[in-house]
């Protein structure tokens, strides 16, 4: 199947159309249990992930995305840039756009996992993910963390959350324990020098502006901090946590399945 | 002088407000060698660093900002929401506002310095200029590479930019060599694995989309690559430059005169 064999749509009002608008808030997501992701860096992140699409739009001429529809058996719609723009959640989308089931999320396993509490900005939040799955470490979500699955923090995460190991936890330390891993609460202050760590570690990173519970660092294992400079000085969110997830793996990556 | 001896701005055609508005674009802040910071963040960057304001807008109220601007000697002007929001580069401002004056950018030091080259989305240049300070890093750009004294990479920076030593550098190989620093390029792939470096290093950081230049590759002492998963996962720029600032440190914080 071509391009020019899929639907064509040319109206917003069409259903197909407004389901999908439907996603761009988390309650559609919710109901749905599917995500949008879109443009030439999710068609790539779905070519190397396992995830298939339920849904494709494509704008005429886009042979790539088509050809792609056509080997995994989906009917893509071909759509005027009016139509993918009101579908897309960006502002200049160029097209194409996916829906993907958002998978179930686990249980943290016994890998190194970052264990994202309370961090509020979605760039962040697909930052952290894209780094864990390029170091290869597991992602845990805990409290008022931002949706991972948001089209906001896909983008960030370059599509990489398609790829990554996705795990809830209601009570980290305790879910560290089980799993047989340490917990290390990363704090701004008063925590231990990076270094290596002998046992996989559950590494729990706080919210941009308040970090973590002080009950939380409290039952965890151990707390890092990095070096800084003595002014007033703050890492980016996303920062630290790739210095710590990169120290304690001793800047190695950790290969394994997902 | 408290707040309320400051003067009152209550229209948006007042010409102090539009010098402001002058400085959201790049030729206004080049015309004028003048920048703005806003927020508290901006006030607390002001606090702890060398420049002192030439102008300060403030909503009726902010006390904070009035001792601030009593204490460097400033005249601020209180500001209605309206006059606030016309002077603002931001969307939604809470004040206070402040001009800086940019200074006046050097050549490469002595000393381990983060160059930036072509690196084109003002947020990743904020957040590599917040890392090289707190990473104890001075920074140099070239090329292409978005103004680290926009106000958008000022926001992202958290303000570290009034604080580190920002440098402009035409051709980096060649001015690392002459300040006795070895030059290390990151790249995607080929290069060594990172390590503390003996010599203090300039590291070169390219474009989001296209990396460095293959010939600045080729001039450079050193390549680096991050080691990550063999899936066509990358890092973000800012990330990947943290981790390689983290890495050539040995993880110390170089503390050092500005």
């Amino acid at each position: 199947m071509g391009a020019y064999d899929a639907a064509v749509i040319e109206s917003t009002a069409n259903p197909r159309i407004k389901a999908i608008r439907r996603l761009h808030t988390a309650k559609g997501r919710r109901e749905a249990g599917r995500t949008l992701i879109e443009g030439p860096n999710g068609l790539e992140a779905l070519r190397s992930g396992a995830l298939r699409p339920t849904d494709i739009l494509l704008l005429e001429g886009d042979m790539d995305t088509a050809a792609y529809a056509s080997a995994v058996g989906v009917q893509a719609a071909v759509v005027s840039q009016d139509v993918l723009a009101s579908a897309s959640d960006t502002m200049h989308p160029h097209g194409p756009l996916f829906v993907v089931e958002i998978p179930a999320l686990g249980a943290v396993r016994s890998r190194p996992t970052v264990c994202l509490v309370d961090v509020a900005d979605p760039g962040n939040v697909g930052t952290i993910v894209r780094t864990a799955a390029a170091l290869g470490w597991d992602v845990a979500v805990h409290g008022s963390t931002a949706d991972p699955w948001s089209p906001k923090a896909l983008r960030s995460s370059a599509g990489a959350t398609l790829r990554v190991s996705v795990a809830i936890s209601s009570d980290p330390p305790a879910d560290a324990s089980s799993a047989g891993l340490a917990s290390v609460a990363l704090v701004v202050a008063g925590g231990s020098n990076p270094r290596p760590s002998e046992l996989p570690v559950l590494l729990l990173v706080g919210s941009e502006a308040h970090g973590l519970p002080a009950a939380m660092v409290h039952a965890a294992s151990d707390a890092m901090t990095i070096p800084m400079s003595d002014d007033v000085e703050s890492l980016n969110a996303a920062v630290a946590s790739a210095l710590a997830m990169y120290a304690l793996g001793g800047g190695a990556f950790f290969g394994g399945s997902q």
